[in-house]
């Protein structure tokens, strides 16, 4: 058994996700997280905008934290039309917004911005329209985060989402995606929650470290039964049946050494108190993955 | 528009699965899908067993209903020892249910058994095990399945349910366990349901055929949200945003000519008067799936 952790324990390439702790404003989220003895967190647009993105980056600059990444966008499965070119000018602030905040962040920040597809747009079956759209998307903003030097991190969420959310199911979907661009500007998300029960997973782990391409690191762990709202089935790292060990080992392996985030949806852990989340997040990271970082806990 | 079926117009090629109307007894369940036209149906075990296998036997054979698969069996994915060795013998009676009561049914019955692989064991992470032991338990089956005339169809469920009732969770995956055997014995079954998210669910259902595995075909359709129980997302075909004219076009190609049933889980479905489930049943397959048969409804 790992020891709890204390602050001047906590695993250096730990990064809290801002959505684990969702109802702490971006301040009250700097903070904690701080006092928690993280290096890094992934920051959330929502909070940001609220205070403002000059305002949040200084506030983000004095934190001393790290940007592991800022979630999220993408949404752009829709036709061609004024809903779609809001969401493209949309991911256009975001991308800049990550560019702002990776540089007001402690060295070793990631401009990373997180793109999630969107569904099947309503009232249609366009599974295999929404995909092109989502190649379209993707293929327009790729020179944008290449002059803001910021990588975006196709994630592929778990099929039970593809109808409404993402239409980019898998790690290998995700990286045939990716792999037109440089890797320096197309990557893709590694989430245990997403991408664990796919019999394809390690192969395609050691494809995305062998082509650059793991922009980011997510971990949390998944419960049976879901809850009815499916969105809110994420669990601690090493609270369900996710093999957490067997993914982080591969994506070790596929040479990934970034920060490394849980991020977890979970209406009981958003009613927990803040400073209690943060530490328990801290535990559950070192029992489940600090284990088989090949960097490991240095205090 | 497709017209209303009558029980002339039933489209001759499709079955009724029980569970669809799962409060119904066999000898309800046959007498109402022969009064609604049907040529054929998959039957479950439960209501089999319910009147014992001699005497469903006899009684589905007087139905003059096709077998389209007898649902279902699987479920050995625990370790070596007591328990796997029952679920073992479950799945040899299960075989022997299949081949007598395809027997029994009318010309064109196929004595196809559907397999759930079932989930990871609890309290463990133990995916890869778990999948292990479903090819050790299908190797193990296959003989006797031969030596009965009987088909295993493996089949993939929605990965929503790896982890507590399928750790085979992807078409190629049941196509890559059912390769070491004659098509003849192990098969495949796609059921529109659980694969139409997957990016790779064309070619491998060109692969099914190519190689004669496609077992069976299940059609309905998925809505988001999905209910609390995650198991009755279910819908009539055409009433969701799965692409069925896609998949049945795509399935036709590869050369399947069987039966094809619809499958829901549903409450509300399970709650509406019988007949009337049989009625829509077939309206909604006419509508969703016929105009895509290389033979369409002949009266």
């Amino acid at each position: 058994m790992t020891a709890p952790s204390t602050s001047s324990g906590t695993n250096p390439r730990l990064s809290m996700n801002q959505a684990t702790i969702r109802t702490a404003s971006l301040d009250d989220a700097l903070r904690l997280v701080r006092a928690g003895g993280y290096e890094s967190i992934g920051l959330w647009r929502e909070p940001v905008q609220e205070v403002g993105l000059a305002e949040a980056a200084r506030r983000f600059g004095d934190s001393g934290l790290r940007l592991s990444t800022l979630c999220r966008g993408g949404f752009f499965t829709m036709p061609e039309g004024r809903e779609r070119r809001a969401a493209m000018d949309d991911n256009r602030r975001a991308i800049e917004e990550t560019a702002t905040l990776a540089a007001a962040g402690a060295p070793g920040s990631r401009a990373v911005f997180v793109l999630v597809a969107g569904g099947i747009p309503e009232g249609t079956t366009d599974l295999v329209g929404a995909r092109t759209r989502t190649a379209d998307a993707i293929a327009e903003l790729a020179p944008e985060a290449r002059s803001a030097g910021v990588t975006l991190a196709i994630e592929p969420l778990h099929p039970m989402y593809a109808s409404d959310r993402a239409v980019v199911s898998t790690l290998k979907q995700a990286l045939d995606l990716a792999e037109p661009f440089d890797p320096a500007v197309v990557g893709v998300a590694v989430d245990t929650f997403h991408v664990w029960w796919d019999p394809e997973v390690l192969p395609q782990i050691e494809r995305a470290g062998a082509s650059g391409r793991i922009a980011t690191y997510q971990v949390c762990d998944w419960k049976t039964p879901l809850p009815a709202d499916v969105l809110l089935g994420r669990h601690q790292p090493g609270d369900g049946i996710i093999d957490i060990a067997a993914l982080t080992r591969a994506v070790e392996a596929a040479g990934y050494t970034g920060d490394i985030e849980v991020e977890i949806f979970n209406q009981e852990i958003w009613d927990a108190p803040w400073p209690e989340v943060v530490a328990r997040t801290a535990e559950a990271f070192d029992a489940a993955v600090g284990p088989h970082l090949a960097a490991s806990v240095t205090a």
